[in-house]
């Protein structure tokens, strides 16, 4: 994997770059679409590509080893050939779904016992499983096995969670110096940084992430329910450590708003389940502010859905009919709104590398922050 | 509308035609995918035309009266209009949707009293009103409002219902002469067939239906659960009476299998929920036979869905993957199952076409009910 830098902002942190990878190369700022259970729900995968125009999309480890199954991923030759994917791919390392399983999962240092929300089956996560998961599933970049704290958390778990986090991480660093990629192209590691909210331990977290020398940095931890400000104060400790000329990816993030705030402070990758999860509930993103599909007052407004037509669902279709589709529960209302939310998020952070480049990223960023904090 | 038709079959009854309507042709013999509540379940209209390359599809009045109503679709400009499709469109005439509410609706002479599968509401359909409602939704080709008799259905109930469909079909043209279309383009009215499996009955209503003098014309109350061999009987006999020179339509009919022998009787047009309805259950027709990609022994059968390759999911996707979308409940499996069965309905009938064309249409449809009679 290699990283180049094309543009610093002079005014922020952010940065315009480029990821290469063994599956085609990322631009960066980058937003990754979560594909759960290999597949982005109720999107082809040409839709992915044609009309969403994502570089990279995510996978959860937890739910593929539950379904298909990791020996079915291997058979396929990995969760590219399976799903047809052949652009990058990036896998969390299971580590933030099980810890979601509460009064199902038990932590220790050994690693995580829990039962799969499926049927109940029990199972056991160690970094070094994640890590042979990982490698069998094959995607491009494979997360370390960390502990997700709460929030709020008390300030001895944060810390000792932390610590174990970072046990964990040698545990990886060594299983994967002992075990190859198992198919013919690269699979880059990421560590990641934990700490809570608390900026003494995300400083200790940071460095020690730092010290490790991986190609990409991770933000873990973040996006629990913490304020915003809590949010963007961590990331700024942690960017200001992290190496400068290595990818940053601010897991689970977030909001258009937040996603562009986090740019500013230096981060280049982030994942978020919001555009695709509030799709399917009828809430669309737009560059003016939300809309509630399901509203009353779309029924008869026969405007397209988005003026601007980042996507040609935004165009093609009418409001009035997606309120509709929404209120007679057709499932192509959340097709159309999935597709509408992913291609604006990906125009988001196309944009914010065009003006980071064309430097006016600031001015860019805080009239969109004004313009999108709206309901329409 | 025009119906031209280019070839009779020598050795069956089979023609091969084209319908022209202000919306573009038909090309016959034709499966109208059902897009009940203005949507094909799980397809964009751009799927329909690229992939699928539907000529027409159908809407239901009793689902579209209900929701998003006729004041919408009329504020729309029409049903073209709202959902954006700008080929031909057929609608049924609520008359199938509303007997289907048993225990919640009421025939007489006047029309049939019925309460809302939505919210219990109170509602009345007549000839008139199911006429008016298709004229502001605006298909091209409307149907009359008939009574579709159950199977089995006694004697001297399916002669007095089909002589009420006979009246409330004389309601029906009343109504259209004296109310013109509301849109810029024509709408082609269809008169339909009963008297259930009884061949005098059938006789007497085809012949009553003739003598209509329609553009085209319709057979109803098949497909309710008879023998296949008594639907082809009952298809023969009536299309022996329907001009030779009018397109004929079977409605709700049905396999593969159905089809092709209903085309060999001189059935022109069909529309049926099955490849739509069974996709989302899993069940993918073939060319040669069914398949239920639910069992197990798909799940690392990594070949291509339909080596036929009609639409592009048939080789985009694996079976193995279409096998875990439908375990894990992701609904691009439903998605992809019936862009493949539509994509497999329209293949097949456009096949019948050009063997019709070509002359070798029995040879071809005896092979391929043999060949398709199996479970894969």
């Amino acid at each position: 994997m290699k990283f180049d830098i094309l543009e610093f902002d002079q005014q922020s942190s952010a940065r315009a770059g480029t990821i290469a990878t063994d599956h085609g190369k990322i631009q960066t700022p980058i937003f990754m679409p979560v594909g759960t259970v290999a597949s982005v729900k109720g999107v082809h995968q040409t839709e992915l590509k044609n009309d969403i125009n994502a570089d990279i999309i995510l996978g959860n480890t937890y739910h593929l080893y539950l379904r298909p199954k990791t020996e079915i991923l291997e058979k396929a030759g990995g969760l590219h050939k399976f799903i047809n994917w052949d652009r990058p791919m990036l896998t969390d390392s299971g580590g933030y779904q099980v810890y979601s399983l509460s009064g199902r999962r038990k932590i220790n240092e050994e690693g995580v016992n829990f039962k799969s929300h499926i049927d109940g089956s029990s199972h056991f996560f160690s970094p070094e499983f994640s890590m042979e998961i990982q490698r069998k599933i094959g995607a491009d970049i494979i997360m370390a096995f960390d502990e997700c704290t709460p929030y709020p958390c008390d300030y001895s778990y944060a810390k000792n969670s932390m610590h174990m986090t970072h046990r964990w991480l040698n545990r990886c660093v060594e299983y994967l110096n002992e075990n190859r990629e198992i198919y013919n192209y690269n699979q880059s590691f990421f560590p990641i940084v934990q700490g809570s909210t608390y900026k003494d331990l995300r400083k200790e977290s940071a460095e020690y992430i730092a010290s490790i020398g991986a190609v990409g940095n991770a933000i873990g931890g973040l996006s629990v329910g913490e304020p915003a400000e809590e949010m963007y104060a961590t990331t700024e400790i942690v960017c200001n450590i992290l190496p400068k000329d290595k990818p940053r990816y601010l897991m689970g993030v977030g909001t258009p708003i937040n996603i562009l705030e986090n740019i500013a402070l230096g981060v280049d990758m982030f994942d978020c389940v919001m555009p695709t999860r509030n799709a399917r509930n009828g809430m669309l993103f737009t560059a003016h502010g939300t809309i509630n599909i399901k509203n009353k007052k779309w029924e008869d407004d026969f405007s397209p859905i988005d003026e601007m037509a980042i996507t040609y669902v935004d165009t093609y279709y009418s409001k009035a009919y997606l309120k509709h589709l929404f209120a007679a529960k057709e499932y192509l209302g959340k097709q159309i709104a999935t597709i509408h939310n992913l291609g604006f998020y990906l125009w988001l952070v196309r944009e914010a590398r065009n003006h980071i480049l064309a430097g006016d990223f600031i001015q860019w960023k805080n009239k969109m922050v004004k313009q999108m904090d709206k309901r329409l």
